[in-house]
């Protein structure tokens, strides 16, 4: 039996608009996708997460990490946020995926005291090393989304879709 | 203070192998990461997971999921596993990142019946779907894994590494 050829996905109303914003300010870190630049295939990390005074995602990344060399290298990455609960079908549980592009903020920004301070609003022990010399904020700036509700309920959503 | 230039990343020990192996073996669910055949920018997708009888990663994936024609199209990838827990800094909590090419099982590949009597063990709810037309197993077969155990405590692994 072969399913009918309908698009799964559809446009967001206020209730997913609201759903997606929600699991972005919640989020404290995320799963990043990247394309690694030695091998040219994707690669996968955990990052932290939290937002900018915007509402914009933001995350502080090591230069240690396989991550930071390779988003320097490609902008272009995807993020995901939303966590799976203890009980169902972990794919029952929302998710929103964010393609992004990644942008370092320069140690002598002149936004980044206010950044530093926001960023250690939700992540406090983040106090230990975000002065550390090989760290660095960095913006993931939305392209667009897919929201996952659940299945069957997916909704594709622009930019503008995630700030409230 | 610019930090030494070492390389942060260490060769396995048994510990960290026991470590590996576990996570897999307790996934449920992991990050997909993988290139998107439309932007050929880097995406993002939960996914089931399990272990085949082998102990090989496995998932369960819908046509109508975007990752499906990208790993159709693209077969390299990465999976992290791994669940944060409630406390502290989400970035101690250990992951394992595998770098890793996807084959679809075919619905009359003969070695099916196995992995779906498999599958079901460790994912029950998926009897609800796992016959519908449009779901199809894929491998996702390992070429090297970085396991992150926490702050500092980094280790490249062999795909031979994460077999018990």
């Amino acid at each position: 039996m072969a399913n009918p050829p309908v698009d799964p996905i559809a446009a967001p109303d206020a209730a997913a608009r609201l759903l997606a914003q929600d699991l972005m300010a919640r989020a404290r870190h995320a799963s990043l996708s990247y394309l690694d630049p030695t091998t040219a295939t994707p690669g996968i990390s955990r990052i932290a997460l939290g937002l900018d005074p915007q509402g914009l995602p933001l995350t502080l990344i090591s230069a240690l990490s396989q991550h930071a060399g390779a988003l320097r290298a490609h902008a272009d990455c995807a993020v995901m946020v939303g966590e799976v609960g203890d009980k169902g079908d972990p794919l029952t549980h929302p998710r929103l995926m964010i393609r992004a592009k990644a942008f370092f903020v320069a140690a002598d920004d002149p936004v980044r005291p206010d950044l530093r301070a926001h960023w250690l609003k939700g992540h406090p022990k983040a106090a230990l090393y975000v002065d550390f010399a090989d760290f660095a904020f960095c913006r993931l700036i939305p392209i667009d989304a897919l929201l996952n509700a659940g299945f069957g309920r997916a909704y594709r959503m622009a930019a503008a879709d995630l700030l409230g």
